[in-house]
Formats: C-alpha cells, structure tokens, sequence
C-alpha cells in the first residue's frame, strides 16, 4: 500500500543528466554554502532577531539595546560578539560607551524580506 | 583589573528611556519575530540551502533534485516537508512526477543578499 506523504515524490525513477549537470555548474563552492549556513543560523534565534532589528536604521550604545531587546547587558554582549563574528554588527566606542549598528545594507535587507515572507 | 573584552561594552550604564521607547515601539510582535526566527534557521543547513540555490529560477522532480544536490530521494523528501511547511517551496504533481519549486521571490531574494554578504 502506498503511503500518503509518499504522494509528494516522484513515484518513478527519472534522472536527468543534462539538468542534474545545469544545476550542479550553478552551484556555489562548499565554502559559500557553509557561511551562508552560519549567518542564518545565527539569525535564527528570537534574541539576535530583536537585536537586529533594533539596530535597523539606527546605532545604539549596549545599554539602550540591552533595554530595548529586554536582555541583561552581559547576556546582549554575548549575542553581538557571536553577530560580530559573522559582520552582521559593528561597534564604534565614543568616551566610555560602545556603539553598535548592523554592518551593512545586506542585514536589514535580509530582515525585511524574511518579515515580508512571514507575514504573506 | 578590566578584563579585554569588556571594551566592547560601555563602561558606564546610561539608559536613554526616549530612546528605549522609540525601538520598542517599532518592534514586531512575538509571533512575527518567532516565525521569521524558524525561517532562518530552516535556511542555516547547508542541505537545505544546496536544495533551495538548486530551486532558483527553476523547477525540478525530486529526481533530479536529490541528484543535483548529492542525497537521497528519501533525504530530499524529509528537506523538502520541512521547507513546505515554512512555504519555502512548494510542488505540483504531473503524472507520476513530483515537481518543487521555489514558493515566491522572497527566497530566492534571501539568498542572493545573503550570498552577497558572505562574498564580500
């Protein structure tokens, strides 16, 4: 008996060699795959999420975005140290603050899709 | 003695309650923030990302896909119900063929900005 999910493959065995060779000469080296992985796993945590979205459109010192995000200052410190890693934040210090705002264009972009797409 | 790593925090606590107000006003709420959370991490496999680039700008059986992208049909399969449910793909049958394509643009979007940050 064929099982219900089993409807969404396919119920024959066709490869394409052609096609399968198209995609493959398309594909990204293992490098590009592994940070790309990196960056949305790190996006993928509510905490970091409010951390850049926060930062979106705006620099913030730790203690207003520890406030803002509803974090302790250490527990914000941890999540941008692990943001900086991946340039996803970058901090400036001015007198004894320290200044955080996202990296580059690509962060708020990749936050504005991704509600976008959540919100459809 | 001040530990090196406490200069990426500010040395003084100062909280700017307009500021706080400002960032908190503008905030998603928690099930936006937590659906957007689940994209992300959706995307932070290197196996699913390889299956959604192979999806870009083209539609493939299940065939050709866990070929494309080295896995079994049956790993294919257990990618792709989780990245249905997060509609990040979707398929259509034609006979005995299963069909997968990207759900929208915002995916696709996703990875282009998101191949553009690693890169650079």
């Amino acid at each position: 008996m064929r099982q219900p999910q089993e409807t969404d493959r396919c119920e024959i065995r066709v490869v394409h060699e052609d096609i399968v060779g198209e995609v493959r000469q398309a594909q990204a080296d293992e490098t590009e795959i592994g940070d790309l992985a990196a960056l949305f796993q790190l996006l993928g945590s509510p905490a970091r999420l409010r951390i850049v979205e926060a930062l979106t459109g705006r620099e913030l010192c730790v203690c207003d975005l520890a406030a803002s995000v509803g974090v302790s200052e250490s527990g914000a410190s941890h999540h941008l140290r692990q943001l900086r890693q991946m340039r996803i934040v970058r901090y400036r210090r001015e007198g004894r603050m320290a200044y955080y705002r996202l990296d580059d264009d690509h962060i708020a972009s990749l936050l504005e899709t991704g509600f976008e797409h959540v919100r459809e």
